[in-house]
């Protein structure tokens, strides 16, 4: 592998930019990479790992002539950050983005790039439960996708930052703005909330405890308390800056979740077969499609499904 | 391994009984396996493939000099079978049946358990999202829990048949009937009309293809699709059966959702924040308690949780 960018910046230094350093590092990407947190017990514990080739104490020492500025802090802190180091950046640089959520962050990062400085926003979809500087890898992105959402970009940025992308290990695509945040609230928002919602349930019910709620889950709900062990504060700015698409896909989830719990009071077992038979056909045209296989695989090591 | 009962009658050749069967075959734990399917179709496949050593027309004939009759039919169709069946059996023979709900199930088939036959109620937590006689295979039941509820069944009746699972290669546990439905309640089946719904949803939404959700799905997500997928009459009957556990659990799950909805909507982080923090410390408890490791492993492929 060779550099692709000269020097890096990472802003933040939880689960995704200690895997992108390690990833890079892994394939020689950078020369140089500087790293900036804002809590000196992160930038301490960075240092004491050999995260980052040097960690900076300000964000602005970290960006000094940096090629490649990629914001990895949560969404809510996204605008801030950007506004201290905007009159920092080397002209010609790229800055970039990690967060979950596309719409809000382009509305709060944009105005502040200066002339000359290209924004290209990403969304590698990788991540584990586990949060801060310690918890990276160099494979997180091997074989994931990472979602690029150029706006309106620079070509040349944005196809230097795909191959990037694909040198951290990630395969990539472009998407439009609206329909990345949208897609990614059914794909993974709605999940996520469901997810802690199932599992806030569980453990208030008393009557059953978690530990046989663990221990009778197929992976699927084992899986439930698994990515609600996610980090809290990631989670609350993705819900309150993708708002729109949230309610929307929540609005559809608890309507049809209504008119099947009303079909299940009333006894109506033909309009619950019929809403099953139509979910299998939604699932089989998807094996037909070629996009997944029949080989049953549900969860951890090849386990089957729970009935 | 050796003979467990001489005579075996699987009534119902589905996934769970075909897995029995060739389980049973594996362990060389019945003399002779008898089989009956309503279906002349299912019948026909059961002896093109060798499914049981002997296939029946009638479940009169398949449950004759039986020592164990193992209902598998879909949970709504198990009180006509036994009412069916009940003036044939031997004495001292063992009645059990594989449904994923018990109450209903016992109050279906208990009154037509004649003197001097032992009825033990049992549901393997096993299958995939295949259906149907060829779906079966030897080891769906390795490391896999059965519940066993023997609802005051005599006691070396309800040992035996714990030696037999044990035999097909499940773990088993001992629960009570209605604890038994609240739990699968919490564990299985909203888990499912979650899946089931939230499949729905991204179906209808039009401007989010299926092949998308697919695609940029994690695991999670895509075993949504998966589960999805499985028989429907049989989860419709589950629904229908464990009315009360489920209206239960879907009341709490919505109730909780909504204050979430609410928190999304008036942009109340620190609620957001404080429940995220709950049900992290729940999945933690869960870990420190020995029940799960923190390694990640999230979905099939040690692949890990989508952002």
């Amino acid at each position: 592998m060779s550099v692709i960018y000269n020097r890096v910046a990472l802003i933040g230094l939880g689960l995704i930019a200690s895997s992108m350093f390690w990833a890079m590092k892994r394939g020689g990407l950078a020369a140089e990479v500087t790293g900036y947190a804002r809590s000196q017990a992160t930038r301490d514990t960075a240092r004491r790992i050999g995260l980052c080739d040097r960690v900076c104490d300000t964000a602005i020492e970290a960006v000094q002539d940096a090629d490649l500025i990629v914001l990895c802090v949560p969404v809510g802190a996204m605008g801030p950050v950007m506004a201290e180091i905007a009159p920092h950046l080397k002209p010609g640089a790229t800055v970039s983005d990690v967060g979950s959520v596309k719409k809000s962050v382009i509305e709060a990062v944009a105005p502040h790039i200066p002339a000359g400085v290209h924004f290209v926003p990403t969304h590698p979809m990788a991540g584990t439960e586990h949060s801060g500087p310690e918890s990276g890898f160099a494979t997180l992105f091997d074989n994931r996708w990472c979602l690029i959402v150029p706006d309106g970009a620079d070509e040349d940025a944005t196809a230097r930052l795909e191959d990037f992308w694909h040198a951290l290990g990630a395969k990539t695509e472009r998407m439009d703005v609206q329909h990345h945040d949208l897609v990614c609230a059914v794909v993974s928002h709605i999940p996520h909330l469901i997810a802690y919602t199932m599992v806030g349930v569980a453990d208030d019910l008393n009557r059953v405890s978690d530990q046989e709620v663990i221990k009778f889950s197929a992976a699927g709900f084992r899986d439930f308390t698994r990515i609600a062990a996610s980090d809290p504060t990631m989670w609350r700015d993705v819900f309150l800056t993708n708002k729109e698409a949230t309610l929307e896909i929540l609005g559809r989830f608890t309507e049809e979740l209504f008119a099947l719990q009303r079909a299940i009071r009333t006894g109506d077992g033909d309009q619950l077969f019929d809403y099953f038979t139509r979910t299998r056909a939604i699932r089989r045209g998807i094996i037909d499609a070629g996009q997944d296989t029949a080989a049953p695989d549900f969860g951890r090591g090849g386990g089957k499904a729970a009935e």
